[in-house]
């Protein structure tokens, strides 16, 4: 039998006006998640502050060092279990620039924090944006990759993660309500990241509604098949949803008897790695 | 209102066994599409051949030119309707090779020719792989990016297409059947590249079953968003589904007010492009 981990993903409803309320139901949900076997822990983006500021004061406000209280608290919870917490957090720099951050947390403390790469809409205004790749961390359960939230949306990054060695990719989202799709983006994203790579993707998303912004709840785990093992109910605002993972298996790429998703890579021949790409073909005549 | 382009997928049955029957049915599915008024008329790999080989010679001896009368025909019946056409076939090469390409044809001929890069199972037996990139074609409607069948599991190759200008993402596959997934793996993965590319995604794909090989009929076209704008009925074996592409909007790579799904990538921070990543971070302090 396979040796799984249970990942879980925490949706809470944080509240950019009570950021306390906010602290401490995403503590209540993390510490019932441990209480239940959960050995990975993934946490909404920026769980703690809420969303939707008002100003860029606003966000500065509420913004907490990665040494401080929070993620010191949330270490605490994981010691509970021996878990692996990984949660989005409105981060104050040294420097005194605000970041929106995903820390990856231990019984130990903080053993990495990222900070999001490709900002959304507003952020821009509220946050800086991130200079270092987003990491692959070796955990005690497991090689993680990070990403935040709209990070999703480029293949690049997801890839690059899992050809690092992540055989689980978690994201922190706050993903906006969206209409006409027949599906979750998230969900889409998820399973088909989870698939290209064979690995998992745990997409802990946020529910409820701040000044006038709905969000989806549309958190999901996927496994390395393109399933959703996992998804919030919809309309769900608070919930915890859990999967077993093998991630061991996921070093295995094999996809058939003569295939294997990374082996079978021709980077030579990606137009995406080409500086100077000549396969652009006009209609004058045979390539 | 936008100027849209009628694309049509025509799913055809091959028979490795009868290959004249196989080049009369697709070139009889091409004509109808063409007169039904498609404008980009996309048919399954190796559509003449059939796919399920028992041996290499078996695959050289129904290799074709890329100058010969198959894909002559194909001009011929494009020239009806001034369409441009995107199909597979088993190429012999003029050193005697034997590949699993892709034409772009259109009234005037053949203007592209790409050979498979990633080989799937038993192909490597019969066939050599590729040594040049998928290319983005300049057709008369549209910048036209092509795979084939298992080139769309490496999403560098669909996002590199999209990046060099494709508009529309055109593979032909031939997807055996699949057991426990809850939609077709190449809907998912169409869906998802439309939707990180904002382009247009139509995969042909083949029915009908080879030698003990069944296939799954999982044409589709894909929408910017995400979202199926066509797919074959389930179980299906000859249909030929259309959509409505508004191939010009896909230049607009906005997401949101602030947003754009090129000009937001960081592409000096993403570990794929990084030949000595230092972001694998260990369990023995903060990053």
């Amino acid at each position: 039998m396979p040796e799984t981990l249970t990942v879980a993903c925490c949706q809470t409803v944080p509240d950019v006006e009570h950021p306390a309320t906010s602290i401490a139901q995403t503590r209540a949900a993390l510490r019932a998640a441990v209480e239940l076997g959960a050995e990975i822990v993934v946490l909404p983006e920026l769980c703690h502050s809420g969303y939707v500021f008002a100003s860029a004061e606003e966000a500065r406000a509420a913004a907490v060092p990665a040494d401080g209280e929070l993620l010191a608290g949330w270490a605490a919870e994981a010691a509970r279990g021996d878990a692996v917490v990984i949660g989005g957090f409105c981060e104050l720099g040294d420097d005194g620039r605000v970041f929106n951050s995903a820390a990856v947390v231990d019984r130990d403390g903080v053993i990495a924090v990222y900070r999001k790469l490709h900002l959304w809409n507003d952020e821009a205004s509220w946050f800086v944006p991130g200079e270092a790749p987003a990491p692959v961390v070796d955990t005690r359960h497991g090689r993680i990759g990070i990403g935040v939230c709209y990070d999703i949306e480029f293949p690049e990054l997801t890839r690059g993660l899992a050809l690092a060695g992540a055989e689980l990719i978690a994201l922190p989202t706050n993903w906006p309500r969206e209409a006409g799709t027949p599906e979750p983006t998230p969900h889409l994203l998820a399973r088909a990241i989870a698939f290209f790579s064979h690995v998992y993707v745990a997409v802990c998303d946020r529910g409820g509604s701040e000044r006038g912004v709905g969000f989806q709840g549309a958190s999901v785990i996927a496994g390395p098949r393109g399933t959703a093992l996992a998804v919030a109910a919809p309309g769900a605002a608070v919930e915890t949803v859990f999967a077993a993972c093998d991630l061991d298996a996921t070093r295995d790429k094999r996809t058939g008897p003569r295939n294997d998703a990374v082996a079978d890579r021709r980077p030579e021949h990606y137009l995406s790695n080409l500086s100077n790409p000549e396969s652009v073909i006009g209609t004058d005549g045979l390539n």
